[in-house]
C-alpha cells in the first residue's frame, strides 16, 4: 500500500498530477526512515526534520505531525515491512505553473515502503569514494527534492566505480576546497585521535545518523570537532567514514587514488560502529 | 489535449508515477515556448536548448528532436491555441529511487498549452524588482526542474510587491555581489549608452529572448558588452530591463528603493522593444 495524503491506496491507484509543483519545480521536501525488525528507527527525529524542511520553504504540512507519524507507523504495519525504509515526500501540491507560491494549494503527501537489507559488506569492509566539486545550492540544510546536483555527483562516483562522491566547495568565501558531505551521506575524518565533521551550516544536511554519532561520541572518551576540513586534510586523514540512514556507519578505504588506513576500516571507526549497533534493533534476518 | 510521450491524451488521463525521477529528484529539463497568433515563436532555438539541457544531464531524449518539434506543432493545432505558451518537460522516467542514474529508464515527456496574453501593462510601464541573493546551484545554464531556489527568490519579490527578483552572487570567487539574472528572466543594464548583460557562463540561463536581443542590438548602432556588473552598478544604471519568453522586454523602473530612470522606461529600452516587436507575429487580440 501507498500512503497518499490521508489514505492507504494501491500502487496503481496513485496518480500524480502533471502540475504538482513537486514535478515542475522540485518544490517539496522528503525523509527516508529506517525500519529494523518492524520498528521505525528515530522516527521522531525524522519527523522533526521534515517539519523544519517544510518550514524553511514555507510549505504547510498537510496535517498535524503526530498524525503523519501515526500514518507512517500504520503504513509499515499494513505492508508487513520487516527490514527496509519508508520514503516520505511532501510537495506544495497542484497549481497552474508560476514560480512564486501559488495561493491555497493542498500539499501532496506520498509515502511508501521498500524492503532493504543492511549493507553488511560495505559496513564491514568499507567503500571507495571520489572527490567531486559541490555545485549544489546554498541551502543543503533543507532536505528538498532539488537533488540533481546530488544525482550528477553520485553518477560521477559510479562512473569511477566508487560507492559515493565526497563533495567539496571551491571558491566559496576565503577557504578553498572544503569538504562538505557526500551526495547522500555525512563525512567524518579521524586525525591524531580527533574526529572532525563539517559544522551544521546551510552547506550540509544535518543527518540523523550524524547526530546519533555525535551523541555517542560524547559518551565515549573521544574528542570530536565540528570544524571544516579540506580535500588535502581528508586524503591525509588516519580514518574516514560516512554516515546515513541506510549506510549507517560505512568506512571509507579509498578516496580517488589515495588509500586510507591501508585500505581497511580503522579502529575508531570500528569502535563507533560497535556503539552505534547497540542503538539499533537487530534486523530480523541476522 | 496533453502530449504524453508520443500520444495526445485528455488531461484527466495523464498520470505521473510517484517514482518518476522528475518527482523525486527534479531529474529533468524543460522549455517554455511562446505562441503568437497560432505560430510558435523561435521553436527551433527552444528545441536546440532542450537537447543541450538534456545532454548536460545525460538524459536521452525520448525521440528524435524533429519528431518532438512536430508533435509540439500538432499540439498547438489540436488545442486551437492562438496566444499563449507551450510548456514541455522531459524527465528521466520511472525507476526505483537511487541517486545515480538508474539503468534503462524510458524518459517521460509531457507538454501542454496555456492561453496567455502579452503582459502589455508591464511592457509599457515597467516593473518593480527586488535584489535577492542567488543561492542556486552552479549549473544554471541547464534548464532543469531544480527550481526551488528560483521559487523562493520569486516569492521574496512577491512578498515585497515586486514583479521579479534580481539575483546576485555573494562570496563566489574574487568578485562580490555580481548580478546574474532574474528568477525567470535575463537582466540587462544601460550605462552611458552601453548595454551590459551577464556573459553566458554556467551561472545564467542563456535565454532565447536574451539571444534575440543581442542579435538585434548588433544590427543597431548600439554597443553591447557581455560583462558582469555588480548590485551597485545596476542600481546606478541609466536603464534596466529584463527579458524572457513570456515577459519579452520588460523595463525595470525600480530596484528595492532605487528608482531607475525616474520611474519610466528609458529610450534605449524602448528602441529595443520596438525592434523586438518587429520580429513577432502580431497577437490575435491586438
Amino acid at each position: 500500500m501507498i500512503l497518499l495524503n490521508d489514505y492507504f491506496v494501491n500502487r496503481e491507484e496513485v496518480t500524480i498530477d502533471i502540475e504538482d509543483r513537486g514535478y515542475q519545480f522540485g518544490d517539496g521536501v522528503y525523509e527516508v526512515v529506517r525500519v529494523y525488525n518492524k520498528q521505525l528507527f528515530a522516527l521522531q527525529e525524522h519527523m522533526e526534520r521534515l517539519k523544519n524542511s517544510a518550514k524553511e520553504v514555507c510549505l504547510k504540512l498537510p496535517s498535524d505531525l503526530k498524525k503523519i507519524e501515526n500514518k507512517i507507523r500504520q503504513l509499515v504495519k499494513e505492508n508487513n515491512l520487516e527490514d527496509g525504509i519508508v520514503y516520505i515526500q511532501i510537495t506544495r501540491g497542484v497549481a497552474q505553473r508560476v514560480h512564486n507560491f501559488p495561493g491555497n494549494t493542498t500539499p501532496t503527501l506520498v509515502a511508501y515502503t521498500i524492503k532493504l537489507n543492511k549493507p553488511i559488506e560495505n559496513i564491514a569492509n568499507g567503500v571507495k569514494t571520489k572527490l567531486v566539486e559541490d555545485i549544489r545550492w546554498l541551502r543543503c540544510d533543507i532536505k528538498s527534492l532539488n537533488l540533481l546536483g546530488n544525482v550528477l555527483a553520485k553518477q560521477k562516483a559510479k562512473d569511477s566505480h566508487c560507492f559515493e562522491a565526497i563533495l567539496f566547495r571551491k571558491n566559496l568565501g576565503a577557504k578553498e576546497n572544503i569538504v562538505t558531505e557526500g551526495t547522500s551521506t555525512n563525512v567524518f575524518i579521524v586525525k591524531d585521535h580527533i574526529i572532525y565533521t563539517h559544522p551544521t551550516t546551510s552547506l550540509i544536511l544535518n543527518g540523523i545518523t550524524r547526530q546519533k554519532v555525535l551523541d555517542l561520541i560524547a559518551n565515549l572518551s573521544l574528542q570530536v570537532m565540528e570544524e571544516t576540513f579540506s580535500t588535502e586534510e581528508i586524503t591525509s586523514a588516519d580514518e574516514v567514514f560516512i554516515t546515513s540512514t541506510t549506510d549507517e556507519i560505512t568506512p571509507v578505504i579509498q578516496i580517488d587514488k589515495v588509500i586510507i588506513n591501508k585500505g581497511i576500516p580503522g579502529p575508531i571507526t570500528k569502535q563507533i560502529q560497535k556503539e552505534f549497533k547497540n542503538l539499533l534493533p537487530e534486523p530480523t534476518y541476522s
